[in-house]
């Protein structure tokens, strides 16, 4: 029998199905890479820097040499040469020898630190007078000191941005191995819904959870497959849910409001697969339905499209991360505020309550969007959402809630 | 003369030069226009919703014939017929009639108010009992609650989102005016530098900046035109900047550590165009450039690829938006925490550092990256960063800090 989940226990059963199943991999280029989630570890395959560099313009130095000097007392030193910057030294320095290093360039064998050219004065004789003395490591950043070879850089699983691309070129990655992008059918079904590209006549209602859905699918790195509107006939249904899932990881179904549709789609569900719950104890979107055909998640959605939105970022987005290979450890999607204003809530279940970014003396706060006034406007207007927990009576003026961004 | 700016007077002179400059735009179909900026403002085209509808299964009602009704004395209506979803009823309600009405559907003119079905009984002789009564505008939505005709639910300059891209579409909107995306020349010059994909050999160093910066710019939806590294010779710089630029809206070029690479940039720019400033008072990042070549942006950023990165954040990144047409409506980048470790500063210039996400005494806090523990390290673990302003003295630790995300 199929009971009404809680949230918690939907979560459950999605990932204990589904959230040990990740899209394959594949070698992209650098610049491709881009919003793309690394598919291995990222070791150091040498050391950074690989040799011993100079922060400043000066001399190479053993420090022993130097220590003791000052103005009235320099150390006097051989001046072996010049090292060139971007090339290897092609002498070591021995006891009471020194040579010119400018920023960036390398230490020659035998030198622990820099003495700035500033502290140094030029005999004319083949020396040069150190006039303060130098530490071991000063002014040196020796190699390996930022990556040693071997050592993880960046771990599987990282979503990968621009700073990230910038320490793969350091290293020396041309390409990396990324996961394919995950491939998301989306189907919307009512005998009452147009597309867009449509004018409604009488009541009819324009699809708005396809263009919704895959919207958001996209800006999760997601491929869409974009099948439209499906009449909700058994038979129609079940072939487009059939050929859906030839050519995708994951299916979506959204309802339209007409009676038969919660029921076409369970049935077909239920028919190809597993349905293994149906109705998660939330508002808004308790008709939401989940279904395992083939190894693959099936969900279907509540039709009104803001209910789909919720459900869609409270139970879809999470698992679609996960089969993505994206391990989640990048940026942070939540922020917590205070509330400007109190939100009742005494519904029995837990609550998604759409709010919007407000300055109110001059601090960051959220204000509730409430559904009453409508789709369009909630839909333009909100930022994000909070969640009113089953137990709780609602929030109070100035509480802190934590927003999850859309 | 051109001296050393403080951060606010760069931004200025960024803003009062280049702050007006916008790409020109272009028409995309709905799902294309996902992460792209609207460049109109959107208005209903129809009232939403189109007509007034029912929220419950139920009767539609004149609301004044049920009041005062009850289990014991019901209101005895007329029943006039059955609405069919996403049917426009062909009847009227008039006094002491009712009719049928499934929930999404439309009500009869006449009816102003609905009776659930639960609280209501059929007597079997064309007649229906209500047994409650309902207000007027109870269970139903009525034509424009949503949304009236003409009103705006989009402004020109948002960022478009699956949000967005929902309202769009209920609006009727299958193509949209967005702005084209701005197209960015990358030049890295330098004589060490190499490409990522070659070998360094000696003290070589990879080109780690047009990578970085390319894929910062394509986070932020520009076109990009990597140019790669262009040796620091001025006719090879030169002609390097005017090719760019014939292709682009903005070139960024980033020396490398070499001695002649600023004085290259620099002096070419000058050639072309008009410097407009040569440094920033600001840590790390003090050798940046900016002229107008052709009333085009002209960056020259440091070498060093954190710097690189910082400058582009705080001071290329606010124009890119601008010039996209992004009126930075959208999801706010910024987060106020605490900072887990205090963090001295005493530089007497504004500083940036580098901080990420740390949970302490399971609260979510920031901690500094030194610049010292190195290039790979930072890029690969800093959240983003915080400024520290010239005349201060630093961070204590648990003060709140904004900060930046990368």
């Amino acid at each position: 029998m199929l009971t009404v989940k809680t949230s918690t226990e939907a979560e459950k059963i999605i990932f204990d199905t589904f959230g040990g199943i990740t899209v394959p991999t594949e070698e992209v280029s650098l610049l491709s890479s881009v919003g793309r989630v690394l598919a291995e570890d990222i070791l150091a395959n040498e050391d950074v820097p690989g040799f011993n560099r100079s922060t400043v313009d000066g001399f190479a130095v053993k420090a022993s040499d130097t220590f003791g000097c000052s103005d009235s007392i320099p150390a006097i030193l051989d001046f072996k040469g010049e090292v060139l910057m971007g090339e290897s030294p092609t002498f070591a320095i021995d006891k009471d020898e020194c040579a010119y290093v400018p920023t960036g360039g390398e230490l020659p064998a035998g030198a622990d630190a820099m003495v700035m050219l500033e502290f140094s004065e030029d005999y004319g004789d083949g020396t040069r007078a150190m006039l303060k003395p130098s530490a071991p490591g000063q002014h040196v950043t020796f190699r390996g000191d930022d990556v040693k070879v071997g050592q993880t850089v960046l771990k599987s699983g990282s979503r990968l941005s621009a700073r990230h691309v910038a320490a793969l070129a350091s290293l020396g990655y041309s390409k990396v191995k990324v996961y394919k992008k995950l491939v998301v059918s989306v189907i919307s079904t009512g005998d009452e819904l147009i597309d867009v590209t449509e004018n409604p006549v009488g009541a009819q209602i324009r699809d708005i959870n396809s263009y919704e859905l895959c919207g958001a699918l996209l800006e999760l790195g997601c491929e869409i497959n974009r099948v439209g509107i499906v009449i909700d006939e058994l038979p129609l249904l079940e072939k487009a849910v059939t050929d859906a899932l030839e050519k995708s990881d994951m299916l979506i179904v959204s309802g339209g409001s007409s009676v038969g549709v919660k029921d076409a789609t369970f049935k077909v569900y239920d028919k190809l697969g597993n349905v293994l719950f149906h109705g998660i104890a939330i508002k808004p979107g308790k008709p939401t339905i989940l279904a395992n055909i083939d190894g693959k998640p099936c969900f279907g959605l509540p039709g009104h499209p803001l209910a789909a939105f919720y459900v869609f970022n409270l139970f879809v987005k999470p698992l679609v991360i996960k089969m993505s290979g994206d391990l989640g450890t990048s940026k942070s999607l939540k922020k917590t505020l205070p509330v400007a204003l109190s939100i009742p809530s005494n519904h029995g279940r837990e609550e998604c309550m759409g709010v919007r970014f407000v300055i109110k003396d001059g601090k960051e706060m959220v204000e509730p969007v409430y559904a009453k006034s409508g789709l369009v406007s909630n839909l333009s207007m909100i930022d994000g959402f909070i969640r009113i927990g089953r137990d709780c009576e609602g929030v109070s003026q100035g509480d802190e809630v934590e927003v999850e961004l859309f």
